[in-house]
């Protein structure tokens, strides 16, 4: 006869209920961002459930409860049918791709955690991610991230290059931004995932960049000497860097890059690092799932400290470490 | 180079970082559960990760991960490899049945509720569940909420009955738990899942109960005569009353069940009931994960007044209602 569970009481503030409607909740930012309401709520700051659900063509019992999971957590309130943002709104908003990132993206890696723990079964392909979300929310963390300091080190470099690299490049973004930003130049982009390839020629040929860019399928961890590679002078990596590693693996794919691109005036290499000495109930967004889900898929994660013990064995020149540091320890190094 | 978000700031109290880690802890919840974790720590309210991980054959990294977000939401706190309960720990051990139902048993459906939502898509099979993670989950999830309520109504209908009958009795365990309770009776279980029967006619061979027992493979919701069923006095029916609606079908099954059950002495149908009036900010655990879920699976939920409309002409007289609402007003009627 009693409730046996409620939210908001106890020590902590917050219970189990809050842990268990947040988890709802981060399925119900996703949704929203991809359904098009958080976009709206950014604009509107306020919209009714059951007209979205109209206009959009979504069932109006589940749109509701939608909405009703994030005023759960109080991203937005909810009187009837009527959803307003809270302040909370706007920090969910800017950190949606990291939800989205670990709830659409990676959910099928967690939710498998009690057999991708044990040690028998980590073999072979033992997690399945959905690899469409995750750069679809990895384009937006890209931006979020790396944007403002990418082109602060852009302008560091100064113009009078003529040819780009970009290693890891998936569907060619980052070599597209930077020949809209610097005309006459011309750009490589290097993925050993060919759709992704596909969607990036096509994107620069509806860009009209087509005569402007090359995308060559290729595994940046085992790279073979090309005759383009010998003009590269600015060269650009992002969200891979963690895969050279171990130390041994980065010293001699470093080495190897130098080689390959005997031009490069200077190379900009972005990752995540992970993070050192945060305490556990400290942790930004972003930092718990990603440091977690790289343990469970057994990909090692280097330590800012890590990256700065290889430089000088590598033939490149640390110029300069960025430390943007907004979820998980993401660092921008320009090498010369 | 300023950390862009922050947990435990703002207006609210905990911010997206705390959303954000709650979803990596509900996984983390599930997963400690099925490794013997949880159990471990409400026993000895304290353990080494590493140890753990040694004994259980799991990877070192991964699981001071696994604890490291529960450590984030405060479940335990964590120096080092070294894990300890706090008083938050107990209130979750107590609903880690539900977070299970919710980020092992349902994620897939949370997960595309983008595609869910969308009108176009709701026909045919259009989401997927892990039925055996939901089995497991519910196993639990019903001796915590319904059980000590149950036997309650048992014990007043008294000893003298010799059958009893299970509608939807899954792998069989209420009815094997009444015969052994009532020395001397017979049970029969219902239900449309011949791999659930399987269990549930292997279980009662170990138990000793196979010549008390009969499992049967039939659709509760149109249920054909059998002569088995006129013995019955006893009828109970747990976790699928909400199966029988909209009201017409509801009348209809009920009807039915009294013609085809005419010796039946009391019916116990236990259930979820939609919640009405908690505001959104107090939700308990379950009852938004539990009600979203339904309405993304196009299920109808009733209320507890709904189910007060149907039994004046159901044939059936409501003796008591049993309010249990432990999570998802969960309510067990006693019917004559």
């Amino acid at each position: 006869m009693t409730r046996g569970v409620s939210p908001g009481t106890g020590e902590f503030g917050h219970g189990a209920a809050f842990i268990y409607n947040s988890a709802v909740a981060a399925w119900a930012i996703c949704a929203a961002w991809e359904v098009g309401a958080l976009e709206e709520l950014n604009t509107s700051r306020k919209l009714d459930s059951d007209e979205f659900a109209l206009r959009h063509g979504l069932d109006r019992l589940s749109t509701l409860g939608m909405f009703r999971a994030l005023a759960s957590v109080e991203v937005v309130r909810r009187h009837d049918t009527t959803v307003i943002v809270t302040d909370l709104f706007d920090e969910v908003y800017r950190n949606k791709s990291f939800f989205h990132w670990l709830s659409r993206g990676s959910a099928e890696l967690f939710r498998q955690m009690p057999s991708v723990l044990a040690e028998e079964n980590r073999v072979g392909d033992y997690y399945r991610r959905d690899a469409a979300a995750i750069a679809f929310a990895c384009r937006e963390i890209s931006a979020v991230c790396y944007d403002p300091t990418f082109w602060a080190a852009m302008d560091r470099i100064g113009t009078g290059f003529e040819v780009v690299a970009d290693l890891g490049c998936g569907s060619g973004g980052r070599v597209m931004d930077v020949l809209r930003r610097y005309p006459g130049t011309r750009g490589i982009g290097v993925d050993i995932a060919e759709p992704s390839l596909l969607v990036a020629r096509q994107e620069a040929a509806d860009a009209g960049l087509a005569g402007r860019t090359e995308f060559l399928r290729a595994d940046v961890l085992d790279l073979q000497p090309r005759p383009e590679y010998a003009e590269v002078e600015v060269l650009t990596c992002f969200m891979m860097g963690h895969d050279f590693w171990p130390k041994e693996n980065c010293v001699a794919t470093l080495r190897r890059l130098r080689e390959l691109f005997p031009a490069v005036r200077r190379f900009l290499l972005g990752d995540a690092t992970r993070t050192v000495g945060i305490p556990d109930t400290e942790l930004p967004v972003f930092t718990l799932g990603f440091e977690l889900g790289h343990d469970l898929m057994g990909t090692f994660m280097p330590t800012l400290e890590d990256w700065h013990s290889v430089f000088d064995q590598s033939g490149w020149d640390l110029l300069r470490t960025n430390r943007i540091e907004m979820a998980v320890g993401e660092v921008i190094f320009e090498l010369g």
